[in-house]
């Protein structure tokens, strides 16, 4: 833990300036717009610690795999978020002595990320090694109406003198990913151009071809009057810059209105970027700061206003939920289906690759609650245009018949994990895919998205589910033989209740969807069967005897289901009863001691116990929650949500509350100690819903929306919006009453506490709770 | 397989040049001497493909670990064998042309190993450029009487011109390993020193700091007179040369004596290094190459003389057998306790460190047999003075009170194997330490290392089995779960058969130990238990818990020994359904799909079954067997000869002579296509072994040696020789008789056939077969 946030509503604050601090605030104050994003790095030079990261969606790079005993079917390469080149960078002399907090005396410093307008500020006086006082204040944002657009405005006030006061802004493409393999870098730079007031570097990655341009337009103003500048221009290698200087008098204020473009070839032909650079770069000077701000603030306040949280009585609670969906909307926007979200967003490099089942298992429900359905449609049309690489995935580790196996990371649809026991193994990533279609059309209603895109996907994955379970003899049972379930803490095992769970439903699913797409639409129904050369006889039969005697591991004594096979013959230890030093315990113990403990990383039967709850009485929720909740170490930060919405479930407001504070502030407070590394973007969806289906008891059941809140004692009231097939509601829970605003939409009826109402359009309801 | 070399009884013969072929020959006819050794590279230039491999007991690199995800508890690197500079080097130029066999036109190549005096030769003729043609012959040999000493005879003899003949003998220390990561190079050069017919160059390892010296000397004989030289000097950075060059008429024969000598830092002091390798070599240099070839010779009858197998009527057995006990006796002579027996010996760099339990579970059987009991009480030392090493290793993995496990691979002591289903779970290893000290007393009667050496060692193995079991509440018994057995292709399964089996017998043997030290020195008895905290009520009455309470698998409907628990939930296919375009199936399949087969890499239950067979009536070995032999694929280089030793044993000749044959020609017919990485070293002591133990059905029982031998209807006969406690025998079966000659020591009483012998010193016993 590490408490040095201040709490606020909107903003996340940080004053003073402490060095041990700033990569971890570098991560929390990050920006993003969906189309690029950055750390919280300074304009300014800075000599001390630092983890400079510039992303731009989709840009990634294939890295030489590393391992030391190579196990066949292991992919190539890893690929990896990549550091692009930096923009950011203005530099800074006074009296010909270069501003950096690692070495000015620093104070009144604070650093505030605005969530309610996506602007990040940061205000500081600066004492220079001569006795110079200077201010400095920041401001940037990052477009999210020109997502291509970055815009800083940089001013210094000369506080205790006159001084000569010099900007160098500049674009530096000489940069590396901090996990490189001895150091290689991974852009060779195509060109450069530095002239008056302007500048542009075309970096290019060196494999797959990737180009990025970026350029860089300003403009220096004096007590608000437009300079003339006279720059003396810089091109490097791999860097380009201008430098302006001027007399400031003491008191005079000097600012600098960087504008920057970021343009890749994912979007823009590589011919001419540097031209279609040029012409955004010019745009946005023209269109100046104050409108560019302005209708970027006016973009956040509609965010906001279909995706807000508010929770009164609690602050930290409060600006945690903020934190969470801010980041969530900086990260995603869902315009590009090509494009998916990293574990740790544009915050940092961990993790590599874009996509796993996080987004699947924990943005989906967000976005589907909180966005336009073709966000959510855009991520499930990313699987589906992935389809067959996952066939050829599968192929690759026997299976056959057009058998798919989604990977375990991947950019592009191509596998690029290299742990066995997690690429080969961890496979229950599959019915995240297919469960998230089932989601998707339950809450928008649209059906067609079967025909459309979805009914191959869920053959594909039923096909493979019904040649990776196999038959044993000695049970006359069907069984999944070494899988690793979403408890990583175990690898290899047989019969995962989760995994075989998931596999079934997604056996009876499909066959389920297969009707509703004959029934619809007879045509297409024949044109899908016929291309995936679809023996229904042969492969129904099979997939129905696999559902009739599958076998699930179930302890007898209580009735449990078990995580495993095997589960019960492992010492059964609590994690009350650790030794709180040798936690998180995968940075203490070794895996094989990690592996043989009962301690669960994260949900696992009680993962599967929440997609498919409605298959469950409250009372074998309730056994089951007791018995895993005391052994789950959540030392996964996507595992406190599932718990929480459980224990919201099961009605025990206490334990919802303590595992809701531990997902929302595990970046702010950094629980486990990593947040230099990046924030956890993925699991920030999992804090959301634990509000929304936890707090708020939010279901869909036959189409209409269920709701069945509880509040915790700390709070006096909270309330959500919720996107449902065309309405937009406000959800608002006290301990009193709970409150439904028909924002959006026509007419709709909803269940609230067991019971049916219809809010007309424009209206709302307010029911009494006893 | 790639069958090109000759059947001979005592030679290996390669007839013609394959440049194809020229890797795996330089495996094949690697020298060695127990203290250095090589690969068959060639002394001239040769720019075709080739993998230069010196190597030097003892030293080696601690690689930086290479893995994709870190698992606590791995070591920080991974100690590998160590490429040394290359000390045969002469280049050769033919009136100015550099003689290369990659280029030249090349007839009459022969190379021939011969085992019986230790020596390899090599003669072809080339046909240059311009046309000379020359006749080259090559004969060279590392001393086993001065084993720092190597010595080459090379002479040119002009065919059909007069030429210009230049022999440039080198040392270069310009080398790489093959494996290093990024092609970083392992060794800095202290010092080199080229003066009038001689050269030297020390050079230092980048980590650990170990120093070789490199001598070299030498000779020009023409027409058997001895030349004056008048070399050029050549002194670069990692490399000494010198060159002379002669006129040589037609038919008349050039020829270089090259003496080298390779010291290490392993025996001398570092200061004076090269003036004791200058010593070294002058000494030999002196002593000249015929009375150090005749001395060489002379030592290798006498390995002979107490290790020879010989095989009659069936010359490709003869040869291989043969070679297996020449590749042994090169690469380990017992002498040096911190030595140890790499897997792939000086013939190649896979596999990296030097000692895995292969030492123990196959080569210690050997070594028992063939040498002095020193030789094996070094091996054994080896392991006692790593035992601390043993414990921090346990205690890294959380295990306390002195517990110890040994590693899976090691150069100190210390692990370097990164793997966690190996490293932390393939924990069997710690039991075959365990049984080499009991196999060791039961052959050589020397109780008395026990009190010295083996109960420390024994009770620290104990420690750990009985901190690693557990009790299953479920099952009300004993419990080890995730563990690798010696299959590896399963990982992380519970109750491995082997291994549970195994950790019970050693809480048994130590305890039997430890009465026997008691009963024979209670000073030091109580000395030990002292040193070691031994807490006996306590561990004791633990110990003896776990053994009568222990949980083994068994398949309820056949009484098979199951090789884990679940193992009878797999798929059973049997090896012979396999398409045999997909093995091994480890080049072929993907880890998880090899895991969840029922496929057996190697020997796991049969290991079992093999190690304590007097435990288990025949009916139980037959069942066994018969069951596993057809599951098992023999894709491990240690599995063919277990089961043959018990094809043996159950009576089934044609089977046990089909898995020696696979066992004892797999490098000289590359039945797994990788001989050109090396040879299986460890392994050709499991072939020594499938003759004595298999076919000769010796045993150890109760103190007195016992022979049920079999003979496969190829062989005409087969004899062995034994030392067994003071006495040498030599045992001859043909199938109407066994005969056994007291070569050396006393009378000796010995059973044959199930009746008891009295054998007098130096005289022989024929027993007629029914």
């Amino acid at each position: 833990m590490n408490e040095y946030l201040k709490h606020d509503e909107w903003c996340i604050i940080e004053e003073g300036f402490t060095p041990e601090n700033h990569r971890a605030s570098e991560s929390i104050f990050s920006l993003g717009n969906g189309n690029m994003g950055q750390r919280a790095m300074f304009e300014e030079h800075y000599s001390g610690k630092s983890l400079q990261g510039t992303y731009v969606a989709g840009v990634y790079y294939p890295d030489k795999t590393r391992v030391g005993w190579w196990k066949n079917g292991y992919p190539e390469y890893f690929a990896k978020v990549l550091n692009a080149p930096n923009w950011i960078g203005i530099d800074v002399t006074i009296n010909g002595e270069m501003l950096d907090l690692a070495k000015a005396k620093v104070s009144d410093f604070v650093r505030t990320l605005n969530m309610k307008e996506g602007v990040l500020e940061r205000s500081f006086v600066a004492e220079m090694s001569n006795g110079n006082q200077i201010k400095v204040e920041a401001k940037r944002f990052l477009s999210i109406v020109t997502s291509e657009v970055g815009v800083i405005r940089y001013s210094v006030t000369a506080l205790n003198c006159k001084a000569k006061v010099s900007f160098t802004p500049y674009i530096n493409a000489d940069v590396a990913n901090e996990d490189s393999n001895y150091d290689e870098k991974f852009w060779d730079i195509l060109n450069t151009r530095s002239i008056h007031g302007e500048g542009y570097v075309i970096s290019r990655t060196k494999k797959l071809d990737f180009h990025v341009c970026m350029g860089m337009k300003y403009d220096v103003f004096k007590a608000g009057q437009k300079l003339e500048i006279y720059p003396s221009m810089i091109e490097a290698d791999k860097y380009i810059a201008n430098t302006v200087e001027f007399d400031v008098e003491q008191g005079e204020e000097l600012s600098i209105y960087k504008y920057a473009a970021v343009l890749s070839s994912l979007n823009h032909n590589k011919l001419d970027i540097m031209s279609k650079t040029q012409n955004v770069v010019s745009e946005a000077y023209k269109k100046g700061y104050n409108a560019l701000l302005k209708e970027h603030v006016a973009a956040w306040a509609d965010k906001w206003a279909h995706s807000d949280i508010t929770i009164e009585g609690d602050v930290a609670a409060q600006q945690a939920i903020r934190f969470n969906i801010f980041q969530l909307n900086q990260t995603y926007t869902g315009e590009d289906e090509r494009l998916n979200i990293g574990p740790k967003g544009f915050t940092g490099e961990k993790y590599g690759g874009s996509t796993y089942w996080d987004t699947e298992a924990y943005c989906v429900p967000f976005y589907l609650s909180t966005s336009k359905p073709e966000v959510t449609r855009n991520l499930l049309i990313y699987r589906h245009k992935q389809l067959q690489k996952a066939i050829e995935n599968a192929t690759k580790l026997g299976f056959t018949n057009g058998a798919a196996l989604y990977p375990m990371v991947t950019m592009n649809g191509e596998e690029c994990h290299n742990e066995w026991e997690i690429t080969f193994e961890e496979i229950h990533r599959n019915g995240a895919i297919a469960f998230a279609i089932y989601n998707y059309i339950r809450h928008t209603g649209d059906q067609k998205y079967l025909e459309e895109y979805g009914l191959d996907v869920l053959i594909g994955i039923s096909r493979f589910w019904s040649q990776r379970i196999t038959f044993s003899q000695a049970k006359k049972k069907y069984v999944m033989l070494g899988v690793t379930g979403p408890n990583e803490y175990e690898n290899n095992i047989n019969n995962n209740w989760y995994t075989s769970t998931i596999a079934n439903w997604c056996l009876k699913y499909t066959q389920e969807a297969m009707a509703h797409v004959k029934e619809t639409n007879l045509n297409r129904y024949n044109e899908i069967i016929k291309n995936l050369n679809f023996n229904f006889v042969k492969e129904i039969s099979k997939w129905n005897d696999i559902i009739e005697n599958m076998y699930y591991p179930v302890d007898e004594e209580t009735g449990v289901f078990l995580q495993q096979e095997g589960y019960m013959d492992k010492e059964q230890i609590l994690a009350a009863d650790l030794d709180p030093a040798v936690r998180p315990i995968n940075q203490h113990w070794s895996w094989d001691r990690i592996l043989r403990s009962c301690f669960i990383k994260q949900a696992d039967v009680l993962q599967g116990i929440y997609l498919f709850e409605d298959q469950f009485d409250l009372e074998t929720i309730k056994k089951n929650y007791n018995f895993y909740e005391p052994r789950t170490l959540h030392e996964s930060s996507l595992s406190p949500c599932i718990h929480s919405i459980l224990a919201s479930k099961i009605g025990d407001s206490k334990g919802a509350y303590d595992l809701y504070l531990r997902t929302s502030r595990l970046d702010l407070d950094d629980y486990n100690k990593e947040v230099h590394e990046g924030l956890h973007i993925t699991s920030m969806a999992g804090t959301w819903m634990s509000i929304v289906e936890g707090f708020g008891g939010m279901r869909v059941v036959n189409g209409k929306l269920v709701l069945n809140p509880l509040i915790p004692e700390e709070w006096k009231s909270f309330s959500f919006k919720v996107r449902f097939r065309g309405n937009l509601l406000n959800v608002r829970v006290s301990d009193k009453e709970v409150g439904v605003i028909n924002e959006e939409g026509e007419d709709i009826s909803v269940f609230i506490i067991d019971d049916e109402y219809v809010i007309e359009k424009s209206s709302s309801l307010v029911i009494e709770r006893d």
